[in-house]
């Protein structure tokens, strides 16, 4: 079996605010024909996934849409894709997924990610030296990879966002009128988040938005100084008022890409591969995020792969049939 | 018939930007036994009406409403309203609507309102003399009765503000993405504007979005210099990749009624009554513009009337049952 | 003013099922030129409207939509439309709207229409002779003017059927699912509906589907011995467990335009014009039934005007323009 | 690992209509004491899943949502349930599901499970003698669960109908307005089930009402006279004008369970348990069916256990926790 999984248990994750497991699964794809190539080392990528997400699920079984397992088989098999060992851990959190950065809100899941995953899969697998890692993700696991891309050039040199977060005026601050709503019908954000966890189906239509603003904010604008009703969080906007408060959304901003482009220019140079896309009808409006950030960084001089097709946020793991093949090669010609 | 049509011809009009007629249909509700009371004066009330409409369908038969004038007649014959005199006048623009306040992009329609309008019905019926006059409106005419209290407490003594724009990134941010997407697929704003008014059904649900988002920035950042394709307006994001611009906002947030009060103290002091109110399902989240708004004024130490009820943005005239007495009373007890 | 108001009183009506009023508007539509012609007799067109509207409503002001008065001014003023008269009847019931046809659950429209405001306008206007009205509406409206025109063509001769009710299987069904949970929470039927006219709204969003489905039960198979609880209707569902009853379910199909056709072979034959279109995108699949309608009384031999167009349901007055000509030359030219 | 994944070649499904593969995957999960118990048997539980589903993503992660294998080990360890084997089979098929019936449409599932799956699960592991299995589902699965119940108690004793499909004119007749129209715009059924399999997402929403009702139409009125590009189907509904065809619907409703029971009523008398239960807000309207199926069996003195609980259609699996002890009780209880 292609897939091996493994359980690791995190110092950096040890105490955590969330409370969240630090022992956690570990999924690693190997190509087909890992084992015979005794000494050989090879490309390797780190999988981080959406929001509501893990690792494990990219290996998930549906007769309607190829599993990554299958998809690399398939494209190793023909050639379509140079063979790639694929790393994909557990992030989730109490708070409904990750943004893959440290954070007081919920840890310190860049560190988790680079101290922790990057060196077990050196340790266990034929990897490639340091510093030619790739990274590629969905929704927060692009944004995650853009961002690991801006900030962590040492350990990775290539990336692909797949309908990253960004623009956060246009994909976040949508969500605000149910959350808020929902919050206020709870007694708080910290009540609420209990309801959702006590109710049995965590995937009701009226959780996202709430959920989502929640796990945001958790990362962005966390304050261990703030109310524990309050979860915790500096709220972009007054919980009892719905008043925004700007100074609390600069420091999202601080965190959106687009933003983030201007800060990192020298790490986004050194960059071997940088792969954006998004879909024209992405229910988010990421595809305003993606043309941003493409832009902002050719502005630089600086090459990207940038695509849209017609589709929307949901179901598209076709996408890396995509983007899988130019980060396999950008990190293979090194 | 309770309800006088009058054609009016504006000077302060003339030459607006938007190319609108000047002259216009004015309807005035006069109450049953106005006739009769030859030498009496009556309350008189400004009847101002939201995005995409105008004065005269506030008369408009439906079986399943109440038109204003049988609720007024209702309401006066029951004593549950002291009868007063409504006058509504038309304000449709080109671009969907009216914020009734003076804009370069529009017109100057806070003036066409206290200018002309007023002083027409003053001169016309026996109204109180001035500075008597209240003003109601529901959703933009919601907006509008809040401003013209802040800016024309020498015109108007008792406002009520029905589901009015608030809390301006909750109620109008969420519509660019689908604003930003029919721009763009139309080949710019004043493109999308041609196409839309081509079109033979002016009420496709798709409009909605980007009609609004252009009337409001029409409204609030319009610019001279700005280039007729973008329909002389300053957009609060980018129109080719949809970046948000902190500095157009700024221009919109400085009409926002929750950052107009503190810099309209004396004036709201001033009004002999405030009427706020909004659905708790409110489709544009306008009951957290209600909310802030109520909270604000308070702060001053000036009283509000402020309702929250089980319903949304739509159909709801069935609220100037409550607001249209406590005006009516405020204007005649004073 | 082009737009004349009458009271009439009916006899047909009194002591209708539903105790809706017997004393109605008739609104009638004149010429520009209908005085000055004081011998000329004129088409005389029936307006017939869709659930939820009364004939006024054609009538209303609304900035985005043109009114039917001004629209056939204008038309006329250029010759797209031969002058005709209009009368537009109230047909409201307690159950939501009118179907136009004799009904043991609302009362006797079919006789009303033909009996009593057909001669009163041929009474009080200068109309044609006996069997020359046109008749035509949209939705309810379209349903009530092809199945006028198949029943009783001894009054009209020209038809117009604008997204009219048809293939009840596409149409009406799928309402039944919320239309069930509705009356099932309410506690039936009869308290489902007595709780709809006590909410101030009478316009949720909610109540569309239990409406309309109660609207329709009350024409298509009412039957006096069934219980109050159950409105004197008898149910194509079971009301406690959902099961369908196929019985119930013929008396429906009865009253299907679609399939009356074979039935009324003889009276179609005798229409001078029979106008029958439908938005593609109609959200009541109501383009189904046109394409069913106008196959069916095709094959036949007899001719129809059969248009698709690309919209939905809601807010397309302006296929008028279209049918209204067609009518008017039909009656004119006969 | 508690879940064994087998790959089994039917005889039964060779040269089935769709050409679907006939080497498919089983998944078995087995409970956590089973390999200790050398010659202990094991109640056995049939599981069976919803359209567009397959018995392998029962066991998938979603970090909202717990596993099948992690539910059973829980529930096993705390006795919350007595132990069991749950055999899930892989009967996905090109129209996007099973019923799990012998279709000339789509191949013999029932033979299927019955003559090789039993026998393979009841030959590899320590299962109970003949006759004793339990079978769930969902959806799909639930009808499939009760549809064996009433044609095969010779192999299952206990089932669970979990929003199974039932009152077909409720579940199944408001899918087909979108369906229609979809096949119109591809050019007929078949050619829009080419398109569906030649785009990379699967998954779009637009597809779902076509597939469904093309799947069903497989199921229950195949034709294989019937043209080509129909899909060898007879459509309930014309394909061109959407008349609804009473006589190809009758041969739906022959497969409806409601219509079903009064067919099967010794063989229902001889099950140990029927389990059904509905979400009150299920989007297929199945909690009516759901009803109708209760009342109709009790009407034959059958005892039925039917819950009904606050959630929709979608991501209820914490559903099998009611209805898997019960089964597994009534097996073992023998």
């Amino acid at each position: 079996m292609p897939v091996i999984r493994h359980r690791i248990t995190s110092r950096v994750l040890e105490g955590n605010p969330l409370g969240d497991p630090i022992t956690r699964d570990l999924l690693v794809y190997v190509p087909p024909d890992y084992d015979a190539a005794s000494s050989k080392r090879w490309p390797t990528v780190l999988a981080i996934v959406g929001f509501t997400g893990t690792g494990g699920s990219l290996f998930n079984i549906d007769p309607l849409t190829e599993s990554l397992h299958d998809k690399l088989d398939r494209m190793i098999a023909t050639g379509a894709c140079p063979p790639i060992i694929v790393a994909a851990p557990d992030c989730f959190t109490r708070v409904g997924g990750n943004q893959y950065i440290n954070s007081a809100g919920t840890g310190r899941y860049e560190d988790y990610l680079v101290d922790e995953i990057v060196p077990f899969v050196d340790d266990s697998y034929r990897t490639l030296p340091r510093g030619q890692w790739g990274v590629f993700g969905k929704s927060s696991g692009g944004y995650g990879a853009i961002v690991l891309g801006m900030r962590r050039p040492d350990v990775f040199c290539a990336i692909a966002d797949h309908s990253g977060d960004a623009n956060f005026e246009l994909c976040y601050l949508p969500d605000f009128p149910a959350a808020l709503d929902a919050y206020r019908d709870a007694g708080g954000p910290a009540a609420w988040l209990d309801r959702y966890w006590a109710d049995p189906n965590h995937r009701r239509e009226k959780f996202y938005k709430p959920l989502n603003a929640l796990g945001m904010a958790a990362h962005y604008s966390p304050n261990p100084e703030a109310p524990a009703a309050h979860l915790r969080i500096d709220w972009p906007f007054d919980l009892e008022t719905g008043e925004f408060r700007p100074a609390v959304w600069e420091r999202w901003r601080a965190w959106d890409p687009v933003q983030m482009v201007d800060r990192h220019v020298e790490q986004l140079r050194k960059l071997r591969a940088i792969y954006i896309d998004c879909g024209l009808r992405d229910e988010f409006a990421l595809h305003w995020g993606a043309r941003t950030l493409a832009r902002k960084i050719r502005g630089h001089g600086i090459a990207v792969h940038h695509e849209e097709f017609d589709d929307g946020h949901m179901n598209i793991p076709y996408r890396y049939a995509v983007s899988l093949p130019i980060l396999a090669e950008a990190i293979a010609g090194a």
